[in-house]
């Protein structure tokens, strides 16, 4: 019970050294990258539908989970209902048993409030026939009016496109992809050599992979560089900061890659 | 209802080409990238603990998700209980409310039979105070004996160097928190300059992200390095090959970085 009490004691005092230790860090960053600070958003929301492309989710989310040590920001996992959303797919011809599920927080029915950034995950479920995938599309179309921010990665792009709200944006979508997912947006500028596309507030990334570079280009431009680039570190992870590296749209065929 | 019927049928006709054509793209390989294959794993575990670090996990699972789709494996979701996992720390004093949680298959008091695969991611939890994770590491070094392969992510190494498995073995750990990692193993040849490390079936990686590097290697070597880098092609992912890329162990002031 003493050795417990005292382990425990021990475990939250190492952490709140590692969060004082954070905290110092954050505030010797050079104060420009602090611009955007007093506009930086604090509610984040992730959608999730059966099969969902794993990374697409867990790429971005982790670089936030990150982001979220030192930054006061809250997550909503949004879906049909509270039900685990499995990446199962029914693609899986190979007789394989490979899948993950993941717990929502929230339903399009009962979103959470004042949210500031919606990311939108691709995967084979993007594929999914009506009515599937109604309430994904109807939910985008209805928040995207109050959102700061409009994320997707991959094939989440045919979701916007379908939500109506890429019409006349230049946008990008997973390379492998191209022919049918440039399909579900005929009024799109689709770009076909691009790791992401910016056009005003909607960020829209190739194919999986792209979503992390997209999602740290997108924490430097609203959170700073610093920011982005001590959280890139911790990951130890290589990002990619020009947004036309894309050797996957030649691997892909994409028209117009070469 | 026949709308519905035809949309099904489009829906399931567009997967099973797709199949096909992935079953195709298989049977194109160079033959000698199948020199491993009547000995490729089958049965695939990741452990998960609370506040395992999310990448650590999705990397590697989107990998083999990918995989699964030419070759039949199956995965366990291991933890101690079925309730569903969280990434939630401690550590987090800026107040922010942000994690996912994921569903286990399988307990350690219930394994997966005939387990070939075994991944251990790291994270926050892995610094958790006992009693906690002693079910995590018995599980380890119960089950090593009968593994094909065993492999750890970022801070997993320290679960494994506590196992007694890395004992007199060569792996590497998590960059940024070197000194504690290294100190759970005293007996183990830790590698400061490394992406990953392999020494004999146990592969371990550096930080978080060095784990899709990592099992990406580990896929070239298992199932030859067409289908690695066939599986990267598809994540749109560009590897790091060489295993002493690790430009973060100086960022870290390692010892014996520089």
């Amino acid at each position: 019970m003493i050795l417990s009490a005292l382990a425990s004691a021990l475990y939250s005092a190492f952490f709140i050294n590692l969060t004082a230790a954070l905290a110092v860090a954050q505030n010797t960053e050079p104060s420009s990258t602090h611009s955007h600070r007093a506009e930086t958003p604090i509610n984040y929301g992730m959608i999730l539908f059966p099969a969902f492309q794993a990374l697409d989710v867990f790429g971005p989310l982790d670089i936030l989970n990150t982001l979220a040590f030192t930054h006061p920001i809250n997550l909503a996992l949004i879906a049909s209902t509270l039900d685990p959303v499995t990446t199962r797919t029914v693609m899986n011809s190979a007789g394989s048993n490979f899948s993950e599920s993941v717990v929502p927080t929230h339903t399009f029915a009962n979103p959470p409030k004042d949210l500031d950034v919606l990311f939108v995950p691709g995967g084979a479920g993007t594929r999914a026939p009506e009515p599937a995938l109604l309430d994904v599309i109807a939910y985008i179309k209805e928040t995207y009016p109050s959102l700061k921010y409009l994320v997707s990665v991959c094939t989440g792009s045919t979701l916007l496109a379908r939500a109506g709200v890429l019409d006349g944006k230049r946008a990008t979508t997973n390379k492998k992809a191209w022919a049918w997912a440039t399909s579900q947006g005929p009024n799109v500028k689709w770009v076909p050599v691009a790791r992401w596309v910016e056009d005003g507030n909607i960020w829209t990334s190739s194919g999986i992979s792209a979503g992390m570079d997209a999602t740290f280009a997108w924490v430097s431009a609203v959170y700073g560089e610093a920011v982005a680039a001590d959280t890139a570190n911790g990951l130890e992870y290589e990002r990619h900061t020009d947004p036309s590296w894309d050797p996957f749209a030649a691997i892909w065929d994409v028209p117009g890659s070469s």
